[in-house]
């Protein structure tokens, strides 16, 4: 392990989130309501600490091993999570450090549950850097620094693979920081587009901005405790419905459609399995809850916002779904395991995984009733290695086993067992509201200090795809050789 | 697919059912409470369609393809479940025939899942029948065959294979059906061993055979409304306590000893794994449950009790766990997910399942650690072949998709999300009693006739490990070639 070379990383993510701060300081000095001091002082200190590692730590040497890279994205992430949290603590508004590290995690993984019970009542500026972590975490921040910084090593692939969620990371282009930066690019005119959409939609620049940076890092913190309930306005749940969906999908896809590539787009099995669970799940949605809604409108409308919602793993709420009729619960609950598209900014367990397992099933079948066959899965025609498919078998499994563990530990407090259960889940799939207690009206204020650490490590766990975050609990990377 | 030989053989295999019944007859014609008249009966028809079929059928060839003997295994489990819930139906006792098959499969795969509120209104020749079901399909009915019936063919294997649970097939003996008989042999020689000790204890001979069934086959059935809380006997509870963790264990060790080989058996690590589970689990809801009873060995035992009763998914219930503190219950939800020991009569996941994706998961970690290492899961010193890791990875997937599936669809139902899901598990698992209106203490009487034909197809598919029930569903299964 190349300790100093880590450190020296580090330093300079603590720069680059120093330098994040710039929009959050000056919309609280726009609005004025004494938060400003807060980002002074968390700028400083975490300008100091970056500089300080970033300038003073001097690397033997300057290659990055694979465990290097998978120690930076781990560490990264709860230390960027720290000294991110600094600006709600420091000024106050949320007094325990337990509480604005939760949140601020809640941020970067893009979960969006929150432990704030009065949203309105915080400054404006602590909300906007609240919803601007999303908007940093949706890409990742290890993509951004290779996008922005010049060349840290030859083996920025490294780090980059350990953000980008699925099953295999598809390079855009040949040169790492040059996929880093098309990833931006698409990521920012996207993010434009909705954030023009949104004010012509009748929301002020303020809220259009928040609900943007939620909407495209498809985090699910909003400006209101209604979250978007809040506006009353059909054709911002719409807008926001349809731009959570298409950020739930392969950024690829919009790099093909940049380059005018239609064919590789319609083909692609996995949005057209995404595609396909959304308009079902909205379809079997809509007739169970029609008779809770005044019109067929209002209860398509509330529930594609929320198929969207959760499939992408946003969490912005419309509608009340811990009242509506069970088997729509159980669907919303099933969306929380899917997750959005391999590339995306969305969580959970990813669609093509999902694809590569009924595939590997039906194989499995085939070969049980022709032994001799030779059968290969394969993905938009192309065979899938046979080492992809172990390593999302084993990605099943710590998905399955996180859920039990931590449900387990969440069942310490005291909550019911649906709680516990779709708590774990909804940290671990990146979506925001569980059910009962901890659902779409709720929040996760009630929970013990101890369920709050263990929801932030599941929301980290689950945004990094496990294997950054456990391989911290390994001697092996720690040791220097290797 | 060789259809006239798989006809026969079921055929012969409804012979051997009918004969078969003929224990239940007899105690029917003992206790004379009128149903021995639909044992007659249900003898007769299952007697006379399996002699057309044993006698008439005369198969083009001889060889037993792979595909045919999982179509064996998949139609027989089906088709036995039917003819064995005849006398339930034809005595009028279980009055519709959606509840009679439930009931019966709910025996043969050794669920122990009821759908009866009033057990010891049930006349005792048909208590004996629903028992015995839990014996037979304990160990199997396909290696019961292999055993007693003359050489059937010579691919006997893919009978017994489809059959044993586990992620792969021992052979205690060169010969299938050596194997076969031993393994009935130890399974007769420790349910004697269990039979003898429960006299001992103070049950009368009939209750003794009931409970001896069940608790050998790890399904659940009891005489009594209450379970074995009925009555009320420490000694009774420890004996059945400790027989179903035995009965949870592969019987390859108990081959092991009887060969006076200690060593294999104490360096087996999924025995160590599972006694290591049990041993937690048991002082972990001990030390919570412990305010809920008057003293700490009452506490202990009913721990102990149901920690060994959900593990090796048998179902007993001395205790209504639905009302421990939910630590407890998340505890018994992941028992039921985990299930017994490969090669046992315990069904759920299976222990050894859990090590070598435990061991595959520290694999994955060490090998994003180090890239270029080669690693390779072993189990009890020996490599795992990858291909059996991508099986049990397949099984994992499927085991998750049907239960969300299951629950889906028994949202459907009037019941709450926790009974779905619970519902779902306990089936797929082939434990019994779920939570809250599937709870200890209730019952599947409730279920629409829908969701009890959803039930008996988790437990089928449950028992028989998905492939075989699945594969009837292929049409590669069903077509003439190959």
């Amino acid at each position: 392990m190349n300790k100093r070379l880590i450190l020296r990383l580090i330093g300079r993510l603590l720069l680059m989130e120093a330098a994040l701060m710039v929009p959050s300081l000056i919309v609280s000095l726009i609005y004025g309501q004494g938060d400003w001091l807060a980002f002074v002082e968390t700028m400083g200190i975490t300008g100091v600490c970056g500089a300080l590692l970033a300038f003073l730590v001097k690397p033997e040497r300057k290659d990055l091993n694979p465990k290097d890279g998978l120690a930076v994205a781990g560490l990264s992430w709860i230390i960027l999570s720290f000294f991110g949290c600094l600006p709600f603590w420091l000024s106050g508004k949320i007094p325990t450090l337990t509480d604005a590290y939760f949140e601020t995690v809640s941020g970067f993984t893009t979960t969006g549950a929150s432990i704030l019970t009065n949203i309105e009542g915080m400054p404006r500026g602590l909300l906007f850097w609240r919803s601007f972590t999303h908007w940093i975490g949706g890409m990742g921040v290890l993509v951004l620094t290779v996008a922005l910084l010049p060349r840290l090593s030859g083996r920025t692939a490294q780090l980059t693979k350990a953000e980008s969620p699925g099953p295999v990371f598809s390079k855009l282009l040949p040169r790492t920081s040059d996929t880093a930066k098309m990833l931006y690019l698409l990521y920012f005119l996207l993010s434009f587009t909705l954030f023009v959409a949104l004010l012509i939609a009748g929301m002020n620049v303020y809220d259009a901005l928040i609900h943007t940076f939620s909407t495209a890092g498809t985090g699910g913190f909003s400006s209101y405790n209604n979250s978007v309930g809040a506006f009353g306005s059909p054709a911002i749940e719409w807008i926001i419905g349809v731009f959570m969906m298409l950020f739930g999908v392969n950024f690829t896809m919009y790099f093909y459609l940049l380059r005018k590539e239609v064919k590789p787009v319609l083909k692609n099995e996995e949005l057209r399995v995404y595609l396909g669970i959304v308009l079902t799940a909205t379809l079997c949605i809509t007739f169970t809850v029609l008779p809770q809604f005044p019109n067929f409108h209002d209860a398509i409308r509330a529930s594609f916002f929320q198929t969207a919602s959760i499939i992408s793993t946003t969490g912005f709420i419309t509608a009340d779904f811990d009242v509506w009729p069970i088997i729509a619960k159980t669907i919303i609950i099933c969306l929380m395991v899917i997750g959005g598209c391999a590339g995306s900014t969305g969580g959970g367990f990813k669609v093509s995984r999902v694809i590569m397992l009924v595939k590997d099933a039906i194989r499995d079948i085939k070969v049980a009733i022709h032994p001799r066959k030779v059968a290969v899965v394969r993905m938009d025609g192309k065979p899938v290695q046979e080492n992809v498919i172990i390593s999302v078998g084993g990605f099943l499994f710590l998905y399955v086993m996180l859920e039990l563990c931590g449900a387990l530990l969440l069942s310490l407090d005291h909550i019911g067992m649906g709680e516990a259960f779709t708590a774990a889940l909804t940290c671990i799939s990146n979506v925001g509201p569980g059910m009962g207690a901890v659902g779409p009206t709720q929040n996760f204020s009630l929970l013990s200090p101890f369920s709050k650490w263990i929801c932030s490590f599941l929301m980290l766990a689950g945004r990094l795809e496990f294997i950054p975050i456990l391989s911290l609990f390994s001697i092996g990377l720690w040791r220097k050789k290797g």
